[in-house]
């Protein structure tokens, strides 16, 4: 049987789960399945995550430049530290490499180095090997959490608002507009700061919005101090990071609470520029919204009451937080359309 | 540049070492440069080590058994682990696959989960993804070390014995073996546990040798229990383990501790298994022991007086440990041969 007959990448990581993986005894506080392990060391948690990333696969170096190709790698690592309510520290980075450029590499690294001392984080290890198979890199990224503030998928309970953090949706839209239009990859001011001036321009305000999303898609902000805002609450019930997608990740927060959900279409936070870009690919924004996947915000569920306290908190990190919809009894993850209908929420992102 | 003109992967590891990495400040106690590296936390040290394997370069599905490939990607992390004087605890492993069989991917997972068994470390998280470019797996392993066992690379000092375990150039005239002759590839009984019956037999007592080579290649054993027991004697001055052959890894260790080396040919520990292997495939015994990788055998040293206690210990795991040589002032490394010709000793691995 192929792994896309078993039911692809999810399927399969169950299945490892459940045959290879750790019951959570002794140290293990937290295995295989959430957006991170933890394994307790003297008086704190210590987070452990890894992603890893391969040429043709999950990056192009056609449309992407190797300093954003590494900040990404970097950043979101140190987003599923985040999700899990904790502080990233150190990182331990596999990079397998064809006979390329010395000034290549260094980029890859600048962009994992910014990206980490941005958040606190430094690269205390790893291997760097030849590879006949384009550029492959893995990131482990440890942090710590203290035992109260710990975030998981599975605290999630009927009643509860269900929160997102800034927009949705324009890291898709930007991965469109790239594939779409071929925009230009984004050169230096990009690198290392802020840019000062856009690299390229065109009419009307289509390109600025362009321009936004496109950078959200290759250069997401891990939402470390936003994490930290909302668990410093003490109200948070669950929460992970969207790397796949709120309709995706939203249905696998549900699956480990057994709880359902509903979205309300209209509350989803869409940025204007979003909304523009959409508007030049002729896509649907709260379907961007829905089922785009990498935007590295936070989804999390608290009490409804404990909701403003946590978007004030998260607001004084300078992020925005908004209730887009409630967890239910059963298993049913809906979007309420504005016409008042309620369907299944959207596709997901599935790799294999 | 290439990385091949800056001088392959060693100056490649020193650059992103000097630019990118942590400077071993705060809980960090020893970052990039050594078998792993060490994090303070409470009153242990976690040891962190990764290993990245690319089909293709590091492994080829076609003369080894998935379950195999999964035993050494687990097997090398953990003997990182037994290098630092450590106990394996947690693995956490990337995957990249094809769309294949699941049969496969499950017998990666046995292999690994077999080795990890065995040396008292689970699997506890990691990563699965698609990937375009075969078969890619990064195994980050953690353990735990006392303070007080901590073994370096750079604590070598002149008049040191050097010592080493078991025997050494067995994998790296099994690899010969497999890449000449074209084995066939070992095959259950040797999966899951020790083989009842060879599965292939030939004439004399030259495939003997070559089998227990070419086992010794494809599933080779960390040495965890031979680790605990020289450090548990308190008197290691510094250990490494063999895994890209004793020329280049002693040469490693001798950077590490500012001191040079001599090396009694008559003196390496070659089994009689890679003497007849070495035979048939027209070979010398010395040059393989001294030049060939992947042992995955100790490399140590220690105050001449003490060499006798530590050889007992190691014994006491079934296991043996010779004196091969002397830890010297310096930055020479060389061999004495039988002649008593004194010569730089032999070539590397280098992989790029």
């Amino acid at each position: 049987m192929l792994i896309s007959d078993l039911g692809g990448e999810a399927a399969l990581i169950n299945l490892i789960r459940g045959k290879y993986g750790a019951t959570g005894a002794g140290d293990l506080a937290l295995g295989i399945g959430d957006d991170a392990a933890l394994i307790r060391t003297g008086d704190t948690f210590l987070i452990v995550t890894a992603d890893l990333l391969i040429e043709g696969t999950h990056f192009r170096m056609d449309i992407a430049e190797p300093y954003l190709v590494g900040w990404k790698s970097a950043a979101v690592n140190i987003s599923d530290i985040a999700a899990m309510g904790g502080t990233p520290t150190y990182s331990f980075v596999s990079i397998g490499l064809p006979d390329i450029e010395v000034g290549i590499v260094e980029s890859i690294y600048e962009g994992m180095r910014d990206v980490s001392a941005k958040y606190g984080s430094v690269l205390a290890g790893g291997d760097t090997v030849a590879s006949g198979a384009g550029i492959v890199i893995n990131v482990t990224q440890l942090g710590t959490v203290e035992p109260d503030k710990v975030a998981r998928r599975d605290g999630a309970k009927a009643g509860d608002a269900i929160l997102v953090t800034n927009t949705i949706g324009d890291s898709r839209a930007g991965l469109e507009l790239l594939l779409k239009f071929g925009l230009p990859p984004l050169t230096p001011p990009y690198q290392g700061g802020e840019r000062s001036t856009p690299p390229y321009k065109g009419g009307e305000g289509g390109v600025r919005g362009s321009e936004v999303c496109v950078l959200r898609h290759l250069k997401p902000e891990p939402r470390v101090n936003e994490a930290r805002a909302a668990v410093g609450t003490g109200k948070v019930h669950s929460m992970m990071d969207l790397s796949d997608g709120l309709a995706a990740d939203l249905r696998k927060l549900c699956e480990a609470s057994n709880v359902g959900a509903r979205v309300i279409a209209s509350a989803l936070p869409v940025s204007e520029d979003m909304h523009i870009a959409a508007a030049r690919l002729d896509l649907d924004p709260v379907h961007l919204a829905a089922g785009g996947g990498e935007d590295y915000e936070l989804l999390l569920t608290c009490d409804p009451k404990a909701a403003p306290t946590i978007a004030r908190a998260i607001a004084r990190t300078g992020s925005t937080a908004r209730v887009i919809g409630e967890i239910i009894e059963g298993d049913q993850v809906t979007l309420v359309l504005p016409t008042g209908d309620e369907e299944p929420i959207g596709g997901s992102w599935e790799h294999f």
